[in-house]
């Protein structure tokens, strides 16, 4: 996979890029990761890459030339590549044709909400490329007839579409094939569930006078499993029932939750102190 | 106000906190940016800050000591700051129990969702600090004993908490009093509106054949403020209906989005090609 970030400010990147997981992926030859910056694509003398709103109002926004310029470069760029590694199997033109259109993703508050069926789907790319703006807005026309997706990362209103995009590579990148050894996947594939994770603990066994609960040290399966199930779903219920709505639940889950209810309709507040 | 990210890839964070309005935010001295290794407050000789989970499964589990320690560090370090500013004016004891405790917030999927009302209300703190995992879980303790807050920004899967860190630090800092510019905030402001942002559009006046629609360049400010809150209404109503519920809004609203409930009743495909 390759991803392209085309940003006004690429030296946010590449610390993030070069790090950990992403940093790995990289290092191994399954995602090539490329930061961008669009400025050198503006037209004009003075590199501008904003101008005022046509109608008034306040604020900047982005030109459509720079970002189309960077976008077509980056794809033209990436042609090039497939064209001349399919000179070893195949003729140039059906190697260039077969290819899949890159994603095109404009990073924005409007934006449809990203989520993890989102991150598979992405996953599945050759190639994506963002867009980031940085506070201004921009050219309907780069919405209109460049881009491919827009999305958000969440309702909240940030400086520019840099943490946002990365956060999407990292979520995308940790689900390509071979990046994530069996040591990593464990855990935080239990999210996949659908529940909330179940509280872990490790040594010591006592930390300040706080101890691990006895189940998890009996050493018998049936009950951690158990208690592990039972936890999962009160920490759903108690902070985010919403997740337990149209879930498959079998019939010990049911009477878990069933308890739960009624605990919490008794505005029993031990609930919240066990959770 | 003081920021400090507890990490094992500090790298990571040094690209973001120097750039941009975050960069020029520390640079003016209106926030301390900080990214500290907690794997050196790590008590064993062979710094691991992680073991087995009790229990068993998979998966490894951030242990308690060297994130109490860490985040204890980082707390005396800012009490110590203050008392020595406090000689100036006041006496040293005073000025420490008047400072606000800080908050500790844990970054995890199991965390209240992060939203903008959550950004105002870190912005009024003092001092925040960040724990990130990687990966891996969380011994319980952490949670039960040292955090104050838990936080995800958003239902998809990453490899760490750095990126979200970052992307709530940049939230609250642009917050910040001193840090947006008159320049940089218009454009932003106007998705505190709670509707999505109209279409803007800059020179050129036609490119590649698309055009500015006529209306904003006819100068009639008030069909240009028309034309823009009916797009603002449209974007909202057919990509984010969810943020409609529960706003007030004007008869003239009203109108144009009963006008956009029958269009869509009627299946007039012409309501997203205007879009």
């Amino acid at each position: 996979m390759r991803i392209d970030v085309l940003t006004l400010f690429p030296e946010m990147c590449e610390g993030v890029f070069s790090s950990s997981i992403m940093g790995r992926a990289r290092d191994k030859g399954i995602v090539e990761l490329n930061a961008l910056n669009f400025r050198p694509f503006s037209t004009n003398k003075h590199s501008t890459v904003d101008d005022y709103p046509y109608g008034g109002g306040g604020g900047m926004v982005l030109k459509p030339e720079p970002i189309f310029a960077a976008v077509e470069h980056v794809m033209a760029e990436a042609d090039c590549h497939a064209a001349s590694k399919g000179t070893e199997g195949e003729s140039e033109g059906s190697t260039v044709s077969s290819r899949s259109k890159p994603r095109v993703i404009l990073m924005c508050p409007q934006g449809e909400t990203f989520t993890q069926k989102k991150a598979e789907e992405l996953a599945k790319e050759e190639h994506l490329i963002f867009i980031c703006g940085h506070y201004e807005g921009y050219d309907e026309r780069i919405r209109e007839h460049l881009v491919t997706d827009e999305l958000s990362i969440g309702d909240y209103v940030l400086t520019g579409g840099e943490l946002p995009a990365m956060t999407i590579a990292d979520a995308v990148v940790r689900l390509l094939p071979g990046v994530l050894g069996n040591e990593t996947s464990a855990v935080t594939d239990s999210f996949s569930t659908g529940l909330l994770e179940y509280p872990h603990y490790t040594r010591p066994v006592d930390f300040r006078g706080w101890s691990v609960p006895d189940v998890l040290m009996s050493g018998h399966h049936a009950n951690i499993e158990a208690w592990r199930r039972e936890q999962s779903l009160k920490r759903t219920f108690m902070r985010r029932p919403d997740l337990l709505l149209g879930m498959e639940l079998s019939k010990q889950d049911q009477a878990i939750l069933r308890r739960l209810k009624e605990q919490s309709a008794n505005g029993e507040d031990k609930l919240s102190k066990l959770d």
